[in-house]
């Protein structure tokens, strides 16, 4: 039986830079002992009043269909961290942040509609254009930049599209746009008048720089869809809440989306989600200062290595590491350090063409064996440059 | 800003048939005590040791990113319980069954391509279908014929269609289809080369006959997906667990659609549904006799009742009232009985034209207060029917 060419369009995440993280999982189950620095999940469990919570609320009965837009206060809850001028209103719940950027696609392009994203991007993000039957046109963030947009290839790139999606702080480059870059994006969404998505899911996790929403600028709320989740602020990546603030408009008609497709989020994961938010400070101030800690000892780690060059992240779990020098492309680096050195990384190509000759290395492990490995790879690294 | 064509062609379900459920739920906020009878949500908690179960996976530290088409044991639970010929890699776990009922649709259709939906169906797919992208195309199965689809007008419907979307059980009208019916069904199917849609989410509520899969006859194993949920039979509608058993080619194309959405089900949720399918089949029985003994109540309860006729249900959790005898539409019967004596139906045209003049009750309320709320509402369609 012949499947849908859409359906077919959709390919495997950047092909062989996500083989890496499969092949790792292969040599582990061999009983090799690989580090694991590669996707952006928590080293550690969700913290126990979280699930505490959840299993109150269940307890409680709250294990029907839950309200689809998201329970009342929850929706409050979120309207309220999201800042001046959004009411619950303006917020849809739903299960992850990601489906949360796939409605709000849907919502916004018809068929072969355009979608601007900017490389280096999450990787996803060019398969969730294509799932939502968009087309992505790539515009460049280039290293030498800092991974800040290029304004006037962006400009080019707008042309025609209905929707332009971008991430600060950034996975995988850990950029901080700055307030002129997201003044600048603004700027071209009004003159362009595109939707503007911004994903702004490591909000919490801010080393240098100023977290900027382009929702708060002049003229864009209107326009701008903020895609935000519990999953990196208090280690709740599993637990699938994500949440969109949109127009009211938006929202009221993804509600019927929500109706024919997912059907909401669980109550009890609701509930555990507002736990977090109205009780977890604490909780929220532990990780962050965890991130922040590692990424300081990361950048310590790997000062004045040979071979490899970093540019400090200004936000988000990750560094990304040119490894140009080597005159190895990412792939091929971080093929070798799996196999000689059972160090799994993400090479730069799974997240585009601008992040080539880069490696993603994910804060993801107690501080010594992150430090250790970041040594084993510096050295490596060093060998490779100097050979 | 303009929303996509699409969104805005996603309409609320049924206009104002649906508008009843939400006029109780306002007439419950201003203190009313409204009998609820509308939708298929138990009315009684999760059992405790699947909540138990959920909080010990989470506790353990499933709250990362779990394995995305399923836990492989839960992959292997559900292929051991769809049967003969079904392996882990034919099963995709989703947040609910109505999320694989799109992944599949996805899957099957391009953008404007056709699918044939059986009316009165569950209300949400021809939404469901729409938000797919593709254009429903309706058969019908008329209460004349015991609901049971017009093979002849549906071998119609399906010219140029490329997928069939049927659900036996039925929701909303209890008619379990028989052998005949299925096999004729499979029939077209292969003549016409369509796929097959099979929403199995009540087949461990079969009062009457006999539940038999599609996929189970002679050459439709690889053009039927079925869809499967813990939702009805384990009491957990509000966890969000469902799935497809679908060929495996159409499993691996879904996986990249999974990637670029929801990313998957919690691992907790997937764990406390792994021990529902395990040990959970004294839950089911209770479960299933619940819902037998209050369906028996309600055909005893109506049996000979004035202005209403009932065909005993053969499945799932309602009953479906025929009230043309009334002169009144199953809108304007459901609005007088919710205005004048605060209980709450569905009107059957919330399912479709075939289901106009029909009344759905759910079988959601304790014993008692079940059958005195179907006596009132059978006098008051005897006064009717009288007037």
């Amino acid at each position: 039986m012949k499947l849908s060419s859409r359906i077919r369009a959709i390919p495997s995440p950047a092909g062989n830079a996500w083989a890496i993280y499969e092949r790792a999982h292969v040599l582990k189950a061999q009983g090799v002992d690989v580090t694991m620095l590669t996707i952006g999940d928590h080293d550690h469990v969700t913290p126990e009043p979280i699930i505490a919570e959840m299993a109150r609320s269940a307890r409680g009965g709250h294990t029907g269909y839950a309200a689809l837009p998201g329970t009342a206060e929850l929706r409050r809850a979120i309207a309220a961290r999201a800042g001046e001028g959004v009411g619950p209103q303006n917020v849809f719940v739903t299960p992850g942040g990601q489906f949360a950027l796939f409605c709000a696609l849907i919502a916004m392009l018809d068929p072969g509609d355009r979608a601007a994203i900017v490389d280096p991007y999450y990787a996803t993000y060019p398969l969730t254009v294509r799932s939502a039957g968009g087309e992505a046109v790539i515009a460049r963030a280039d290293p030498e930049r800092g991974f800040q947009p290029d304004l006037a290839d962006l400009a080019d790139k707008l042309q025609g599209a209905r929707a332009l999606l971008i991430n600060s702080p950034n996975n995988p480059t850990g950029a901080v746009y700055s307030r002129e870059t997201m003044e600048g994006i603004a700027s071209l969404c009004r003159a362009h008048d595109v939707w503007l998505i911004s994903d702004e899911v490591y909000d919490t996790q801010v080393w240098e720089g100023e977290h900027l929403s382009p929702r708060t600028l002049p003229g864009m709320a209107e326009r701008t869809v903020v895609i935000g989740s519990v999953s990196k602020s208090h280690v709740m990546t599993g637990f699938r809440l994500g949440w969109m603030v949109a127009p009211e408009e938006m929202v009221r008609a993804i509600w019927e989306l929500g109706v024919s497709t997912t059907y909401g989020v669980p109550g009890f994961v609701q509930d555990a989600a507002l736990y977090a938010l109205e009780y977890g400070a604490q909780i929220e101030a532990e990780v962050t200062a965890l991130y922040r800690r590692r990424r300081d000892l990361a950048v310590e780690a790997l000062r004045g290595a040979n071979g490899l060059r970093l540019s400090a992240p200004q936000g988000a779990m990750y560094v990304m590491l040119d490894i140009r020098a080597t005159g190895l492309s990412g792939v091929a680096f971080a093929e070798r350090l799996l196999e000689e050195h059972h160090i799994a990384v993400m090479p730069g190509e799974g997240f585009g063409e601008a992040a080539a000759g880069h490696l993603r290395v994910s804060l993801t492990l107690e501080d010594d064996r992150l430090v250790e490995a970041l040594q084993v790879l510096a050295a490596f690294a060093g060998e490779l440059a100097r050979g």
